[in-house]
């Protein structure tokens, strides 16, 4: 992996910002090689494109917005952290990744560079090594990863939600579309830019859990992933401070309940395990009904039910 | 994974072309689960665009070239091939991969559904499973694809050459750079379109090899990649009749030594087991040599050592 082009130079630039898997085979040959594994492993591919996925922030509004902020290092980290995201919502543990980047000549060596930095920062916090990659010329700028996690325990699948379990978000929602409006504030455009992945919540919280998903394309949407009825209680839904004062109240809910690529994790747990999820951080939403379709308040939810990437 | 732009009964659609690996999990979750590997296991990345790796084969001129032939299925097939054939040159045997798919908007649906067919022949020759993927809308079309294989024995390194090894390689050369000419051949144009990864070669011979690389940038620029030094005798690079015939025996050499994308294995292995590699079909073409640099019939290579993306 890693052969291309023939920009030797630039991609061992890229690689040099990681912690790459060196043994028993990282970078540098035909394929990495990973060790033999006593756990099964969840896998997932992300990808993240030009236009569609960052082009409000990247790279001249994203300066403006984020007052200079290198954007490149936020398309780096949010290209891995929604597949970490993912992860999460397994209940995995991160271990290694590859990386296959798409450059349009436009692409300077340097801005490379800064997004491998973006990547590796937050490789680094949760432990995930590089193990490999791609690169090649193309017209449109887009990240693709592959990242692979442990699973210590059993997965946590979409399915796993009963009637009568209560429905938790990881934090708070809609700050991440709010930070797509004009004028947002920093917090909600770094909500936008950097997603957080909540491998660190789901360690503690894996055992009391029984369905999870991560918000990525809006809370109602996502819910629909689930597969249940849902009763939701809108004053119970997380809202920073940063989104409600910028769009009010209202408008917040909205974005909460709409807006996508958030990253919390939202996920189904029994009843009895409520109180220590909330110690844990979680916020408690609402309950898996009998009855199908989502209710927010008691009022059926129609329509157009969460965001869609264009 | 296959979480997408709401396009789920496109994704529905394009799965359902493979076998896919269904337990413990497969497309359908956050991630897949992949059981626990008693056996290392391999893992690469590569992405071949629209524009770069295959503009000149679809759809229009492809279709040409190739009367009629469904060019979204030579792509589906090509994207998949490049990736096993990596595995190939490790030695290990193809088990999983995951599909990331960049669609313009006019790229109809059932075209990727021709793209999947393409490609899901070929895994099922293989028996490589599809275990997830992703779906974006982009302006460009790319396929990246993520594969991974088990490694039933040590892998076959591009570092384990040693002087006074033979080297060999593993089918004809200079055919995929031959079909991209102009008025090339069915035979040629299908070379370019529909490589064959050498899997099952490598799987009858992998212990006799010392080191392997799959030659996709061009005979001499791979072996440059094994960091050895080479003497080749130019009448033992097999060339196929239809290339020969195309281009003539001159021209036909350059190609198989400058072309790349051919997908053929190029190795080396102790004299001691010549004959018996000779016998499961590959080509002796030279010896590795204690002198550094790369000599055909004697003389010193110079140049341009193969072949660039654009």
């Amino acid at each position: 992996m890693f052969r291309a082009m023939g920009e030797f130079e630039l991609i061992s630039r890229f690689v040099r910002c990681f912690d790459v898997l060196e043994s028993p085979r990282g970078p540098g040959d035909d394929c990495a090689v990973v060790p033999p594994a006593k756990h099964a492993t969840c896998v997932t591919t992300d990808a993240i494109v030009e236009g569609v996925h960052f082009s409000r922030l990247a790279p001249s509004r994203a300066s403006r917005l984020a007052r200079g902020r290198a954007a490149f290092e936020d398309i780096g980290h949010k290209a891995l952290a929604v597949n970490l995201s993912d992860l999460a919502a397994m209940g995995a543990r991160a271990e290694w990744f590859t990386v296959a980047l798409a450059l349009p000549r436009r692409v300077r060596d340097a801005d490379v560079i800064k997004l491998g930095r973006g990547m590796s920062k937050l490789a680094r916090v949760h432990g995930a090594r590089l193990i490999g990659g791609n690169v090649t010329r193309a017209r449109e700028l887009s990240i693709t990863i592959t990242a692979s996690g442990v699973l210590e325990a059993k997965p946590l699948l979409r399915t796993g939600a009963r009637i009568g379990d209560r429905i938790f978000v990881s934090g708070t929602l809609g700050d991440a579309a709010g930070g797509l409006l004009r004028g947002a504030p920093r917090e909600l455009v770094r909500a936008q830019c950097r997603p957080t992945p909540h491998l660190g919540f789901v360690r503690r919280a894996r055992k009391m859990i029984s369905a999870a998903i991560d918000v990525s394309d809006g809370l109602l949407q996502d819910l629909g992933h689930l597969h249940v009825g849902a009763e939701l209680d809108s004053a119970a839904i997380p809202l920073s401070r940063a989104l409600v004062k910028f769009v009010g109240a209202r408008r917040a809910l909205e974005l909460a309940l709409r807006g996508g690529e958030d990253y919390v994790l939202l996920f189904t747990a029994p009843d009895r395990h409520a109180a220590a999820l909330r110690a844990l951080g979680a916020f408690e939403i609402g309950q898996v009904t009998r009855r199908s379709g989502v209710r927010v308040d008691g009022k059926a939810i129609t329509g157009r039910r969460g965001f869609t990437h264009r």
